[in-house]
């Protein structure tokens, strides 16, 4: 039990929802939960099969284009659907294709197995004609073999022999999805992807696809096999799609076997050949084998990743359910990462944003940080256009992130909330310290590490300055999007301090340990200790105010002096507010979208008092309207933090089932990926405690009221530790590596094999 | 002297920015200086014709759109072109287009006549093949009867008899002038006028067309004929245009008339019947007959707004010019204002902006307030609009006028130096108080003044709120276009204060005055005693705050706090800096586009002591790059202010000719309306120290040292003063009206018929 998410419904609105929550995805290839039938409402189905990171540029338009607006933008691509396959029962006039809407369904269970990886559809269904037959679909992407989508669907008759027609389609025509009305989804340009080869080559369907503009190619090659007897096959190669039709009598259960195999330039220039070698090293392996391989694979990654909860199975299912899609949409070739949607929807573009680095990162660094490790050198592999937009924007040096992106140049069309966001240069300088400090990778510091270290330290010398003795940075956007363009946002400022501390410490931990090493990279990235010597002084004289009066970190300078908005005259429909009111009539307002100065006390807590943080929570809190998915999640680590378990456990539940229960109603344009992570950082970071600092690991455990015990793995410098907590004890169990010292309640313990400390 | 402007250039680039310096309107219609017979350089040249406030519907679209920006926005149209006239000299293989680069040009000039209201080409030519000809082209647009766009063209012959072809066309094929490459100009969607109707009527051609989508028509009428003996004519109707081609003898002097008459659907539904009635009634008046009205017309124009000045030709040349053109620009119907380029271009798409109401409405009060009231009442005929509009952003009550507009609607599609500019609202009231005070006119204010004011205030009480005790305005943009989106823009609250003042005010004098209408009115716009005492209020205590080291107004609350532009380091073709820096990027800084504080004190000058107004003045002068051309004028006049008068000189010349001179580079595209009003402010406001308060007139005279005197007129409560200025004297002379005090240096002063006051 747990180790399944079920669904017992055909209806319309949950088959849209559970094309997300279905979807099959290894980080480089996801599929959503389409159905192989197809679905009647063609306006509202998403039907979606992504490569990460393969993308086509799109022109942006603007009614009063400023200097350095972008002209253009990537966008996710929805490429080859290999998806299709219909079931057509019976012959003449008494033929009927199978569907949800035809016949009769007499049972039906969808399920996804998280232990398996992969998706089950199982309908007893009775066609208008009497046929019986029990139908089983299951389908994975695979995690050994990128490459591979694999539909495996077995067919059963209850109803004696009945004459069967398979049509199976790879089809060219693909198109993105498109919606007028949501800001949040594109609205134009849907197709971008035309034809270069369609071909039958042996048994195989192939098709090669060409973007429009960005002179990208990807190809898919299928085969469609069926265990049958008597067996009849044909095929048709039209302009932009293959199908292949088998035509059988099903007297006994019959399996249809399905493999597609996908590929992009970007990884392989010859296509095809490529296609073929993986096709024939899997060539021997039956479906139960390969799920046999995807078992092992998850086998490993539940080891290190799963976090169980005693007491509440609702929430054991969907951490679960989270943390398996974590791992279906983290890219893993250094050239791609997890966009806001991963690889279940096209929303936002496919676009990556500060999610990875801040909500997602902290779990795979700490389970899974050969995941985390490709990642951050996704980041890397763009250090040089960021560095170009840097100067587009004005600045001397240093680099600048772009806000929204895919290959690495700014896609953001509304600056102020986008590339106004200046600190996604300190979220990603944040989140490369996390992981040195969890890892003591200094291979990784020395090929990446303190080039985008120093890099990013440089963007704020370039944009701050000294005005009373004390650093300040001006005309940015801090994480909450409903106060735009400001001086001195706290969350900035203290990220961008850390960044800069940072970029020096690492320089000066680097010279020590490889003085040969430091000063070829010296030369390398042209930098000496007077510019050292300048982080170091831009950090320490960092402007971080307290507000004397309400004893808080003020959001930015003019954000308490504001006005605070109108709540309880607000009604409830009149949220998200971004889609109700404009902009400049919601940054005139005390009202923040999400956690800004609650997520700077989170990332960098030692900056402030308790008492500041614990006050600057509570101001906060007034005033936030978790119009984003990246806010719950914080208020409830932070919650927990300041001891309101309850309140904590409240923002947890929002948090955790969020896409389970559609709590944002937009699920269905793909999975809200910052929150799952922000689920899992809501147990190990809220309720654990745990923080990754200088000093070492540090924990506060706690347990809410509604479990009897969690637990969850960390890897940290070579371990493996084992935490289980309850409400009277804290067990920790080193499963390998060297015994060390970690921090509990801030008193400092030796960790040995079994360690169990009683809280009090 | 210096009631001409002459040209003897046919070099192209002078060509191209003669069209909008020697252009010909009437407030209604505007003809650019475009040549009858045509340019090469189809690309560049703009051919326009426009009728004040005719315009078609266009789509904007945003990269990501927010809720409330407009999806559509107005624009001018260029209409009917009855501009072209070919004269073709010769016969057979011999004949030959007369053109400025066909054959010879023995001598060329061109002229604007200042008192007669008409310009004229004269042209000594010779074609390739021997013949010459003295052609003068003049045109006009009457004063008098707005519809008629009179050309009227003379050929002389100097070889002899020679043939002639006149091919005359009226043309609606006509498309608006695009340009990708500068936000100041349009990029798309250039045709927007289709023909409805195109025929030949008895010895007319006519055209109608109709807008694509704002469901406006337009209508031209146009005859040529020519005064020699045995003219043949022969007429072409095409689908777009109609051709009347007449061929003659040249023996002697022969006159070519083409009269063309323009109306449109928001002035008279029954285009056609409309220019046939104005045409007949014109029927018997020859050209100089016509001419002999606008002279008249001209005369009254000039005895009220002719400024003389001793001792600089070339100035005098240039503030006539500007008036001149100030004239022909501005739109008498109450439904139409003046547009940023006047009628003499399409830059800014022929929007009218907040230059109207500062720029342009000062010397119209002051000197033609019936005109004046015309422009006022065009901002009461979109009051309803200004009201939705703040609806749609969020208040509940309260007018927002729009940024830039024709219709009324929200035009701007970049909202931070857009609709950000709220204070626009307070510069209309601004223009309302001013005009009250300069002509008393309560019928004005009883149909329309009081009505904007309370509407205007109302916007102050929704977007501003009381913080310790003082009344704030946040998130705003006040003129500096280089700094947007601030809290507590000085100008936006000494304006909104002025707003605020004057609508509790004007209430109570309607009471006290005719307290049956204010009985009526207070039921129409609901307003109240608790009301009125709101705006006192927050009137009292807005916040005004000094600088306590700097001794200056703040532009802003963190204005002062900002890095400033490294303006040593920032070489001079990076100017513009809108044209080469990201909008963030100059946000960042202090540095400043146009005059903001220091317009605020030129405009309410009793908010603050002489310290700090002149404090300020040097403070802002280091910061700001004059980018707008709205800047130096006011500078200059404020320099002049506190005793900088060399300063002030110099700021004057830069405003008195930036067109004549095209200082600014972008003259072709259209004239800079509010600097020529800018002109004029920089003799009667800057040097003459005019200021229009409560308590009356007040004076401030001095005389630039390259000057010996200078005069003018002005119009205050029913009197015309004509005001003589030299180094030693200020001469005031009643010419109508009851004598009045005014202020002099502070000094009151009783002024009848003759009256000189000796300055020290």
């Amino acid at each position: 039990m747990s180790w399944k998410i079920q669904s017992h419904s055909t209806e319309l609105e949950d088959l849209l929802i559970e094309e997300s929550l279905f979807f099959t995805g290894n980080g480089y290839l996801g599929v959503r939960g389409n159905l192989e039938e197809g679905l009647d409402e063609l306006d509202k189905t998403i039907r979606g099969t992504y490569i990460n990171g393969f993308y086509d540029i799109v022109p942006i338009t603007y009614g009063e284009k400023q200097f350095g607006f972008p002209d253009t933008q990537q966008r996710l691509l929805n490429v080859i659907d290999a998806q299709s396959v219909e079931i057509w029962v019976g012959v003449g006039n008494e033929k009927e294709k199978f569907s949800l809407t035809n016949g009769t369904i007499l049972s039906y269970v969808r399920t996804l197995h998280l232990e398996a990886g992969y998706t089950e559809r199982k309908i007893h269904w009775r066609s208008s004609f009497g046929s019986e037959v029990i139908i089983t679909f299951k389908r994975l992407t695979s995690f050994i073999r990128k490459e591979l989508f694999y539909q495996f669907i077995t067919l059963e008759p209850v109803t004696g022999d009945i004459p069967i027609k398979i049509i199976s389609t790879l089809n060219g025509n693909v198109t993105n999805f498109t919606d007028q009305n949501d800001p949040r989804v594109s609205s134009g340009n849907a197709k971008r992807l035309q034809v270069e080869k369609i071909e039958r080559l042996d048994n195989n369907n192939y098709i090669q696809l060409n973007t429009f503009a960005s002179n990208l190619s990807t190809a898919a090659l299928s085969t469609t096999s069926v265990s049958a007897e008597d067996v009849s096959y044909s095929h048709y190669v039209g302009k932009e799609s293959i199908t292949s039709t088998a035509t059988f009598k099903l007297t006994k259960k019959v399996h249809v076997d399905k493999r597609t195999f996908y590929i992009d330039s970007r990884h392989e220039p010859n296509l095809l050949a490529r296609l073929l070698t993986v096709k024939n090293e899997l060539e021997s392996l039956s479906f139960e084998e390969i799920v046999g391989q995807q078992k092992d694979y998850l086998q490993s990654f539940w080891k290190h990743t799963d976090v169980t909860i005693s007491g509440n199975d609702s929430i054991q299912e969907a951490v679960r359910f989270n943390l398996f899609h974590i791992l279906q949409s983290a890219g893993t070739d250094s050239i791609s990462s997890i966009s806001a949607k991963g690889l279940s929807g096209e929303g936002y573009e496919g676009h990556y944003f500060w999610d990875t680095e801040i909500y997602l990162l902290p779990i795979l660094t700490m389970t899974n940080p050969h995941l985390a490790k490709q990642l951050l050198l996704y980041r890397y592999s763009i250090l040089e256009k960021a560095k170009n937009r840097a100067k587009e924007m004005g600045h001397n040096r240093g680099a600048l992130f772009p806000w929204r992106t895919i290959s690495g140049t700014e896609c953001s069309a509304y600056y102020p909330a986008g590339t106004a966001q200046y600190h996604i240069s300190a979220d990603i300088a944040h989140s490369y310290i996390q992981y040195f400090l969890a890892t003591d990778d200094w291979e990784f510091m020395k090929l990446a590490g303190i080039e985008v270290l120093v890099e990013t330290a440089r963007l704020w010398l370039e944009i701050g300055h000294f005005y009373k003795g004390a650093f300040h940075i001006d005309a940015v956007t801090g994480p909450d999007e409903y106060t735009c363009i400001v001086n001195n946002n706290y969350y900035t400022n203290v990220m961008a301090k850390q960044n800069l501390y940072w970029a020096k410490k690492a320089c000066y931990l680097l010279q020590q340990k490889d003085e040969i090493y430091w000063n070829k990279l010296k030369q390398k990235i042209a930098i000496n200790d007077k510019e050292l010597q300048q982080f170091q002084e831009a950090a320490e004289c960092m402007y971080l105010p307290v507000d004397d009066t309400l004893q808080i970190n003020p959001q930015d300078d003019t954000f308490l002096q504001k006005q605070k908005w109108d709540f309880a005259n607000t009604p409830k429909n009149r949220y998200p507010l971004l889609l109700h009111y404009h902009p400049l009539t919601i940054y005139r307002y005390q009202v923040c979208k999400q956690a800004d100065t609650v997520l700077a006390h989170l990332l960098v807590e030692d900056e402030q008092t308790e008492k500041v943080i614990e006050n600057s929570y509570h101001y906060y809190e007034q005033v936030t309207t978790h119009d984003s998915s990246l806010s719950s999640c914080v208020f409830g680590i932070m919650a927990a933090r300041i001891g309101r378990l309850d309140r904590a456990y409240d923002y947890f539940l929002q948090s955790a089932r969020l896409d389970l229960d559609n709590t944002h109603g937009n699920t269905k344009d793909g999975l809200h990926m910052a929150n799952m992570g922000g689920t899992w950082m809501g147990i190990v970071v809220g309720f654990a405690g745990m923080r990754v600092k200088e000093t070492g690991l540090h924990f506060r455990p706690q347990v809410p009221k509604a479990w009897e015990e969690y637990t969850f793995h960390l890897q940290f410098k070579n371990r493996l530790i084992h935490f289980q907590i309850t409400e009277e004890s804290f067990n920790i169990n080193l499963v390998n590596g060297e015994p060390l010292s970690i921090y509990v309640w801030d008193k400092k313990v030796k960790v040995q094999y079994e360690h169990s400390i009683v809280l009090v």
